[in-house]
């Protein structure tokens, strides 16, 4: 990466310099965040609110390539994967911590862009950084974020409460981070054996982008609290539909069945992974993963409200343990699901 | 070593599988835990009190070696060195997350091993583990920890409220995690030149155990309560001394002195230094840093109630931010102060 290989040396701000000058530019937005960066624990206030935290771990090699990922994007995702799990709790996100081990190969300016991408989405989302830990690392680039959020205690939704009967809801298209990522994989491939071909990647945007820089349904949850509706259970799309399908349904001790005809592919996607990929659509949309829709459950009675969002599926529902967790295809067969994700080990 | 090269492996147990497998001996502790491990995110409701939250990184090769660290001490110091950060902002930490990343050359009972250590401390300080993400690592292990903790308003502690006339304060002996360190990486290079010689350890018991496995101290954050005192300032003494009492300096806009004499280095401690490894003892205590003693200053008037504390040492004097941080050497002699720490860049 060009960014790596000139600029300020990080040894020449020091390691406490080094977080100071990074953070600088984050002003503090909520009025929760009594203490951010520079003390030994940020503090909070949330008064009578109830609390959330979720955590996130990203290392090089394994969930992201230094050799396609700009830094700036790389620092968006950091912060909009975890700010996207505390919206799965419709709660709203307030503080983040960002940690990071980082190899002296990494300029000062580099490091300045993943921070620039970190207040890019802190922006976007409404989320003050309040603290984090910055080493050296002789092993590749670490990220590791920790975000907070606040919501009252009754509008809490959790994985565990869906029920027989209720809806199964996803909030947009599946498949498109995963297709992004495959397009990037194979133009990394050509570039390595072909050094003098410039991939052409303009038509693949959408794809690429989706994986590079994932938004979160920040939106999805400002609508939920408009309508008046709490759904009986949620989780982000983060691991693969199937994957997080099966938390919701372990957790609530309950069965599910999906309709493939119910499950949302863009026709562009579903041409692209055919044509390019020999792939089938719907192994995509269950088992791809990073698509960061919200999966969720309602009970039918809440049908009309949820009907606000604007790119709403229905995609099966909510069946009794007993029944398993099935997906019902367009050819009409029945096929017992498998949590599958990504395969990290 | 031995633990990662037989045992079950992780794939067996799937990622899913594998948190819920290592987390299951985790009971709440905490009433303001509403919900821990197993959704997006954790659930706390802290009614009227401030959170805090700090969050450590810590990596293999720069913070750890595992040839001499046992993963059970491991998994117990990664909870300490957060705990720490709570301490020293006069807090009562309640809750963790720990992430991990892993290769697969660790077994499932390797993992146990770093999460008995976990489950030993999250006992013994009393925090519930709530949450965390484990991932494949490409590039040795990867132990992240955020801690989270509450404290009425008027008790927090920061580092930005020292002044000028306040005594600093320091709760225990300095330098021995530094020469524990030292033993190790000295016997670690014995051992790699001559693998037939066996270590010599018990004579160095206290040394190498108090930097394998700290000790946040709770006692003393109990004892203030109980003394109904509220220091100045306050934070761990994690990367040394003169970089501590940096932060405290730079955060408050005062100077300070310390007196040679008043820094606390055990006898025993100083001739090790002297005869075994040649080095200075007070740049040592300056310097070593982990001990994971805390730093604190108080107002003169709270000199009495300081002394309950079981060994307190006052090291030197807050002055104006114009006379600098100066070290009183036991000859006499004055030196400005550099804040060096740990080399991580």
């Amino acid at each position: 990466m060009k960014e790596e290989s000139k600029g300020t040396e990080i040894g020449e701000l020091g390691e406490f310099g080094l977080i100071e000058h990074l953070t600088k530019n984050f002003k503090i937005k909520n009025p929760s965040t009594i203490k951010g960066v520079g003390d030994d624990a940020a503090v909070m206030d949330y008064g009578g609110l109830e609390t959330v935290v979720s955590t996130d771990l990203l290392l090089e090699g394994i969930h992201f390539d230094l050799m396609y990922t700009p830094l700036k994007h790389l620092g968006y995702k950091a912060v909009v994967v975890n700010v996207s799990d505390i919206y799965a709790m419709n709660a709203k996100p307030t503080q983040i911590t960002v940690s990071l081990g980082i190899s002296n190969r990494f300029s000062v300016e580099a490091l300045e862009a993943f921070y620039a991408g970190v207040k890019l989405a802190c922006d976007y989302y409404g989320v003050d950084l309040v603290g984090g830990d910055t080493s050296s690392s002789r092993q590749g680039m670490v990220i590791s974020v920790t975000a907070l959020g606040v919501a009252p205690k009754d509008k809490i939704v959790y994985r565990s409460t869906a029920k027989e009967g209720d809806l199964i809801c996803v909030t947009g298209y599946l498949g498109n981070a995963y297709l992004g990522l495959q397009i990037l994989e194979r133009e990394k491939q050509i570039f390595q054996e072909h050094p003098e071909i410039q991939p052409e990647l303009n038509k693949e945007e959408a794809f690429i982008g989706r994986f590079l820089k994932p938004e979160a349904r920040k939106d999805v949850i400002e609508l939920f609290a408009q309508a008046n509706l709490v759904p009986t259970s949620m989780i982000d799309v983060s691991d693969g539909l199937a994957s997080d399908l099966f938390h919701i349904c372990k957790a609530s001790g309950v069965g599910a069945y999906l309709e493939e005809s119910g499950v949302p592919i863009h026709m562009d996607t579903q041409l692209k992974i055919i044509e390019e990929f020999k792939l089938d659509p719907i192994t995509v949309a269950l088992h791809g993963g990073e698509d960061y829709e919200l999966l969720f459950t309602v009970d039918p009675k809440d049908l009309e409200k949820v009907k606000v969002l604007p790119n709403l599926f229905i995609a099966g529902e909510i069946t009794s343990k007993e029944d398993g967790i099935k997906l019902h295809t367009k050819g009409g067969n029945i096929h017992a699901l498998k949590a599958q994700g990504w395969q990290h080990f």
